[in-house]
């Protein structure tokens, strides 16, 4: 894990300085709103999203130093953002804290935090107007809208408090977050123009990861100590919201996870020695629980 | 006129079909946020940014029934609706009512209206994603941006109850209103493919337009009946917000939105003959106080 590792670091630190440039300076009128994007934009993110656009371009033959490929990284991480901004809001999941530090409307107001959030949307968009691609702007439109993020968001809110099934729970983790982590790869492999059939199967991927991922997530709400989260443990317990073990119990929970990165790897094997950081990337998501 | 109003009601019904098709039924799972963002685009706009798009693209040589100027007008008006939808927030503007009908968080709730403004915003993108011209998404998100109409609603704002100079009332109005109907104006003329002078001309127009817009939005904010107005008249002085008439007073207001509309007339005549309905939609925004 020590060279994925490198590979986080150097992806993280490439995401961050092309934000550094994107990013409007917090010194620039109306200061306030671009001091709150950029204090959320660098609030200690793991840069999980950029890591799979770009090892998915990597892996479809593209190279690492195109700006292209890192202002798609970075585009996709503002979206990111924008999702955290709007979702903490006191009439969302009302969370005054994330990574350990006060979330935007907290840090700044609830009237700033709606219009920086819009802001880094927006902004990403103009960023992805600039590499010259519709085809990869569609898709995460595509993925961030009813049909996906914001889709499992609706659902999320709404079913909180409720007792749900597992398809409804997910759903919500289909849409609210594996939708943009499968854009994410499917971003990266697009770039690098990979022929329908890897799309499909990197598609499947992004997909099964993305679960994945939230999977552990719920796992490690319940698990983990509050200050490796940065917020409260059983935080979402608390609020009521429908997380896979809470519905199907822990163990379930872990051995489905262990299944959804187990179909990751199968879903890459074609790329043949070039799968490496994909295939650590969905290990390490799953060693978090482990 | 009457041409010209035979022309907005053509816009507008052409408008609204798009739209009709744009946006998922509101029987669509998760059928809440469809219904919010039917509610909302469906709530009686006037659709004057579809007809400057339309008619600008007309001016500079293109047809009506070209379906992709009908998706940008359509994305426009999206783009729009979102922002009243976030506009219209407890945490923004708390208004209850506009257009004489609830609004989108009152009818909803103040989740879904975050939400379901936030969709709106993604899938006009996604619209405009299908228009496969990337000058134009780069052009509509800069209006959209801190550059201008996010960054207008943040000093509009930050203003509130305080003393501002003209020079700050103008940029909230330039930035907040006037941006987008800029776009709009030159979204047209990309379509069409108009050439650098030409845009340069339509630029001028649509900041002269937008600007006096919103010039007589405030005056009629002062005058107008709460009837006519669907909100309760000198709403904008009650809440302490920076209008026009209450910095340079109602002569000068009246006096300025004339020479707005008389530079935006002179910004057309290199059109000759093909400015009618350009011209014509600019006296219609100032006939209404006068």
């Amino acid at each position: 894990m020590d060279e994925l590792k490198a590979y986080i670091q150097k992806v993280s630190d490439a995401t961050n300085e092309t934000l550094e440039w994107i990013l409007p300076p917090d010194t620039l009128y109306p200061a306030s709103i671009h001091s709150l994007m950029r204090y959320s934009s660098f609030a200690g993110g793991k840069r999980l999203r950029p890591c799979l656009v770009i090892a998915a371009y990597e892996a479809c033959g593209g190279e690492f130093n195109n700006p292209k490929i890192l202002k798609i990284a970075a585009a996709i991480e503002m979206f990111h953002t924008f999702s955290l901004i709007h979702d903490d809001l006191p009439c969302m999941d009302d969370d005054d804290f994330r990574r350990g530090k006060p979330t935007a409307h907290k840090a700044y107001s609830e009237a700033l935090a709606v219009l920086g959030g819009d802001a880094l949307c927006i902004m990403a968009f103009e960023v992805l107007a600039s590499i010259e691609r519709v085809d990869i702007i569609a898709e995460i439109a595509a993925a961030l809208g009813t049909g996906g993020m914001l889709g499992g968001q609706v659902v999320d809110i709404e079913s909180e408090g409720k007792k749900v099934d597992r398809a409804t729970v997910e759903y919500i983790h289909n849409n609210k977050t594996a939708a943009l982590i499968r854009a994410s790869v499917i971003a990266g492999a697009l770039l690098a123009n990979a022929p329908p059939d890897a799309l499909e199967k990197l598609s499947s991927y992004g997909n099964n990861v993305g679960l994945a991922f939230q999977v552990v997530d719920d796992i490690l709400d319940e698990e983990s100590t509050t200050e490796a989260l940065g917020k409260n443990v059983g935080s979402d317990r608390d609020k009521g919201k429908a997380t896979f073990p809470s519905i199907v119990g822990m163990e379930e929970s872990k051995r489905y996870a262990q299944e959804l990165i187990e179909n990751a790897w199968k879903d890459i094997e074609f790329l043949g020695e070039k799968n490496k950081i994909l295939k650590d990337l969905a290990e390490y998501i799953r060693i978090r629980i482990s």
